[in-house]
């Protein structure tokens, strides 16, 4: 079996291969060049071919379902920094900031419409990979939807966040180990367990990344700390404060606060009320989901050690 | 066999029916049935209708497919309207003015997205009437951006131009009859005569509608004539006389003076080059060439009969 780094190695060759992007019209495809040329993780399409391999060799199939994920991944970058007004992605200029509102738009149209190109290519078991791709691309968008309703909101909820950020993010990677699974021929059961996992793995990772931007070694994260604070984000810790400092109004007087004495305060408060305590414990409830599921999926122990691995690099339980 | 508007007629009913979009998130969902509630002469999911009846009995699969292709064009009307900063789509606010150009890019996302789940519905021939969807999707994206790359550029030949309209807009007519041809079991011959009937349809439609904005009957037309050329909008008539003027620089005088000066003297010099003429011409050659495509399919005449009906109206020949 093959671990992440081979599988990223293997398809950032497929992705140079083939060809995604022809040269006219160059205002439309010059962008969805230079965006997947920025370099990424890939965590998504390895998660594809790992999911395929917990049940059996690696198809051809699961390779066009990889390139499909991280098209539709890129695709809603894309939008999504238009919509945030975000100017970089990866430390390089957004497609709206370089090229314009309108490259953009339809740059990541048509990298949408690519990935369903990709998923077009595979052989067996369209008709479900399909469904489950949309079903997914749909809450991709809820999600996103959410999370800028919520901006405009004081009343959120832990569970709807939890909600938010699990159809924002999560249901992708759970998806992509899924559509693997499928591939590689596993039993219904098998295949929601590790669609579980991967859904459990992402929420985790989400409330383990709000806890590290307030906490995080800041030499790890080459960034100081606080940027959800500074950026008004509504985090985990931010709702659980609010939510246990109840009428004690002192987090509001620190959020309109000059900018270091907010970030200094929060950062105080979410200790005081416990709130950094709770999202850790919260990540583990998430994590331990998580192994719990993968242990559960009925095959050997050993196939499912990469994504043991992965998932325990990924939630930091590697130390 | 039916005619178009009792087609019409059932597709508005099974478009109530399905409830696309549900109530939640509203401010992703509101936009979408806003503007599928517009109404719209629905004339791509009728030639689906219509082109799996020129070989068989409407199959279920045909009006799956019909759905997924309107919920695509209508996409691309969110976002062109973005692109083309219009403020008004069949006379009511254009999603972006109404609601805003968050939603104006999501909505669209996930309609487009909503295409694909219907389209994912159908039970037979998915891998082939997929890819046909998705290399037209791919087309239609790149006829937008060549629309947006003309508008910046001074040398745009006629041939340029009937190709991106071609791309823009005859292409999805095309892909819709040949769906519904695929679907009523059509030989691949004959399915492709088809495509290249409705491609030839879209094509003379769209230079008529270029003509008659010059010079149509303003009654009929409900707006003053000139609209392209108060637009400055690059069409057919505009390119000829260009062409045909060749160092006479009197058009480039024109496009900067006074509103009404500019619309008259424009129009004049489209009937002293004889532009006016050769646009007319066009049309019909194009006409010609979808009724003989139509001719030459291996079918009874009566089978094809609706759609030559459709097409002399569109093309205003029942005259």
């Amino acid at each position: 079996m093959q671990d992440f780094k081979q599988i990223v190695t293997e398809f950032e060759q497929r992705l140079q291969a083939i060809g995604l992007f022809p040269q006219a019209p160059g205002n439309l495809y010059e962008p969805c060049r230079y965006l997947l040329a920025l370099g990424a993780k890939r965590v998504r399409p390895a998660l594809c071919i790992m999911g395929n391999e917990v049940f059996g060799a690696v198809q051809e199939d699961a390779w066009h379902t990889a390139m499909a994920i991280e098209l539709f991944h890129n695709f809603t970058l894309i939008h999504d920094d238009i919509m945030d007004k975000a100017p970089l992605r990866r430390g390089n200029p957004t497609i709206h900031a370089k090229y314009g509102l309108t490259a953009g738009i339809l740059s990541g149209d048509v990298m949408c419409i690519q990935a369903y190109v990709q998923l077009a290519k595979v052989k067996n078991h369209l008709p479900e990979l399909l469904q489950l791709f949309n079903t997914t691309a749909i809450e991709v968008c809820e999600g996103q939807q959410l999370d800028m309703d919520f901006e405009q909101r004081d009343d959120v909820s832990i569970d709807e966040y939890i909600h938010m950020i699990a159809l924002k993010t999560s249901v992708l990677l759970a998806c992509s180990l899924k559509m693997g699974a499928i591939i590689g021929g596993a039993s219904e059961a098998n295949a929601n367990k590790l669609y579980e996992f991967g859904k459990n793995v992402g929420i985790a990772f989400q409330l383990q990344d709000d806890y590290l931007d307030a906490f995080g070694d800041t030499a790890k994260l080459g960034k100081q700390n606080g940027g959800d604070i500074r950026a008004n984000k509504k985090t985990f810790l931010l709702l659980k404060a609010k939510e246990l400092a109840g009428d004690n109004n002192q987090l509001d007087e620190l959020m309109v606060a000059e900018e270091e004495t907010k970030v200094q305060g929060v950062l105080s408060l979410y200790k005081d009320t416990g709130a950094d305590e709770l999202c850790r414990a919260a990540v583990e409830v998430y994590s331990d989901k998580a192994f719990k599921n993968l242990e559960e999926i009925d095959v050997p122990a050993e196939r499912k050690e990469p994504l043991r691995k992965l998932a325990s690099y990924l939630l930091q339980r590697d130390k």
